[in-house]
């Protein structure tokens, strides 16, 4: 290894600088400096690639992908419930508030159980890493300790990560059993997440505080306006649900008599660095809004077929310029990846365009030119996410962060198949998007340290 | 091995009998004869229980699934065009009769060289029977002698498989390069391979023929007629493409002024062994005339949502007792599985039932009650492809063949994770089918025979 801690990852790179193109370099070589962070990503033709090569070669730091391996930026997962994990794939069948209350509150509720919360926790981390995610956005539980356990081992493995401890203290709607007992008392434990976060040893902003007021239902005017404070004096994130379903936007609209959009807006809450979960009913005003404040959307499109009663306006969106990303929503969405998550964009997306109701007169059907591209739907799932938290992950370019991944198309018993003869490099990127598990992750890389690194040939 | 050939399975079996349930039976013993039926499905509290297990024991035939396996039946993959095999996940950006023209008739077109069908098709049948696909319903191409190879891949490995030679004679609509020369070579050649398949050295009905007019945008009055009387005297399946999208459907409407389903069944190819793949503008009078001929449907939610303009009509379907399977569509669908078709034909039915767009009014924004559950795309995927085929497979119960599948939950390195303190039966159930991947399919049998075992613990 070199002195100074530098190392070099050589292959063909797939990443998204620009909304709607999937940038390919063939034999890039990308450079990483001792922090973690991406200093130099030259093409075979750039001065000084041979040299630069040469270099890492003799200090024995470059990686050379092997054939059919192929460098990826990691996943930006801008929306998951770490606490809902165990219940992934169940639980679906029922809408949003009775879903809250009859399977995930009970559910979440258990995290008062420390050892329960590091259980699923490091299944989680591990899952997600697994899976590529290199940034993870996360509502935790009401309980700090359950909270601060999460933090800590997204740390210990080096996933980054923004955690959030659950803020909901509406005795209208938040069940005896697991509430927030006040609204001070939920913004002091907000507050001590944020100090204990920031002051982890070792913590130099991989892991971050993210202010997190569970949804409008769930709190009283004095918890919003207090995170609100809190969030005007600590300039952390924020992230909650925005106009998820017909009931919640409802609810909202009912109680102030304007949009979730304008609540957050007039608590404090809707900042450069929040994160609005769903937003499927958000008005044009609204998209406005969020825009001007330089808010993101994540779009979880698998989770809001079963709880959100429409489709996202993620086109109208994207042409706005309001930052988007994905989420998985899990367990609202029962899948683990957001590549899953991409292909479910585009799909929802066409679904949107063309309608559903095959008795409905085409003209009439579905909402013209709604449809997104997977270059699209891959460009919010790393450029688009590091966008939305302000954060330089998401792109293999220099000053980014090295979060990457490596996808082997060549793993035993896998789905993902190249026929060389006829793919070309976009039929690559679409296969593996489509086609890959974890088993194709083999190696995964968080500001530039190794958190996995399998073998499956 | 005892000395009729007979053996048993033990451990908890997950089948579906009835429309809507899920049977889950714990330690239940399935035992199987030499010719790989099912002749007993014995539970712990069944008379002979004891006695038939010690002598499976006694015999060395008894395979007892370990914990956290589960025993499930084969799927059942009603629509499948091999040929497509290496675009799966690529070439979904345009409408239905340019994604023809521009990017499938050119590789089908390729069959005409038999190496690069030998390695496509076994390609495709290893990666079905991994997945746990044990019958397999596929579209060849023109090309008779790829037919045959498919239809000799698929007895060598033991997969069961419906084989279609694809016949397309319309000069108007079918290219030149890629086209049957007339409706006469077409229906020679579809008898060509009904003769093949039937004859075929150790096929005692695993590989069946089926005749298979592409669509009817592509194929002559002359050629429908003559496979309609091909399918008259031969009593063999049927398989087709209906009502697809707006286009296609429209081009019938034109050309015949009555829609496919009326179209198929003044030919003679609408019969109790047909499957209408898609269907998705299908009217009602359509849904008599298919449930009147004991017809079936091939659902492929997947791809619909790129070519199909619409979701197809399931729930109305199977209330009024169509028959409804699934099929992945390959490569029109991008992905390999059934229990992946399985949870989006959950997906489309709630987004259907639901709407698209926001901007209209919930009363009047989807179709109410459309939803689909996820054990009723569990009989499809098994129960009710066995009915649409008209064959003995499905089910857990005697007088099926033993097709079916393990699915190991404690395989390294999977998303398929159970939380035993949490999770009942029914969690299993859903989180298998959301979450497995091929490597947790670690056994597969096809008729009583093994054709897949690997370990992943």
């Amino acid at each position: 290894m070199p002195v100074d801690g530098s190392f070099g990852v050589k292959g063909t790179t797939f990443d998204a600088p620009d909304l709607g193109q999937v940038r390919i370099r063939e034999d890039a070589l990308v450079v990483i400096d001792a922090e973690g962070s991406i200093t130099q990503a030259l093409e075979s033709d750039d001065p000084g690639y041979a040299e630069t090569e040469a270099r890492l070669r003799r200090e024995g730091s470059l990686t050379v992908l092997g054939e059919g391996q192929y460098l990826f930026p990691g996943f930006i997962d801008l929306h998951i419930h770490a606490p809902q994990w165990p219940q992934s794939g169940t639980a679906l069948d029922v809408p949003l508030a009775e879903w809250l209350n009859t399977y995930t509150f009970p559910l979440e509720a258990r995290y008062e159980d420390q050892r329960f919360a590091r259980d699923v926790y490091g299944s989680l981390v591990e899952s997600l890493l697994a899976n590529g995610t290199t940034t993870a956005v996360y509502f935790a539980t009401t309980h700090l300790p359950a909270s601060r356990i999460l933090a800590d081992l997204c740390l210990q493995r080096g996933q980054r990560a923004l955690v959030g401890r659950v803020a909901m203290d509406s005795p209208e709607t938040c069940p005896d059993f697991y509430r927030d007992p006040s609204a001070r008392a939920a913004i002091e434990d907000t507050r001590a997440l944020i100090d204990y976060v920031n002051g982890l040893p070792g913590n130099s902003g991989l892991v971050r505080p993210i202010v997190t007021p569970r949804f409008v239902p769930s709190c009283t005017d004095e918890l919003l306006g207090g995170l609100g404070d809190v969030v005007g004096e600590t300039g952390a994130h924020v992230q909650t649900h925005c106009s998820e379903s017909d009931w919640a936007h409802g609810y909202g609209l009912e109680r102030f008599g304007r949009t979730d959009t304008a609540t957050y807006d007039a608590f404090g809450l809707l900042t450069r660095r929040t994160v609005l979960a769903h937003s499927n009913l958000i008005t044009l005003d609204d998209m406005d809004t969020i825009v001007a404040a330089g808010a993101a959307v994540a779009h979880c499109p698998l989770s809001n077929a079963y709880f959100a009663n429409a489709v996202f306006p993620l086109r109208e969106s994207l042409d706005r310029g309001l930052h988007v990303g994905l989420g998985t929503d899990i367990s609202g969405g029962p899948a683990t990846s957001i590549r899953r998550t991409m292909t479910d964009a585009v799909v929802a997306s066409r679904m949107r365009e063309d309608g559903v109701d095959a008795t409905v007169d085409p003209s009439r059907r579905g909402v013209a030119g709604s449809r997104v591209t997977l270059a699209e739907a891959f460009w919010m799932a790393t450029t688009g996410g590091g966008v939305a938290l302000d954060l330089p992950v998401g792109l293999l370019s220099p000053g980014y962060a090295f979060d990457a991944m490596i996808i082997d198309t060549k793993v035993e018993d896998s789905d993902l198949l190249l026929w060389p003869s006829l793919d070309t490099g976009s039929d690559v990127f679409e296969k593996s998007m489509h086609h890959a598990t974890r088993r194709n992750v083999v190696r995964v890389w968080v500001q530039g340290s190794e958190v996995r690194s399998v073998t499956g040939r």
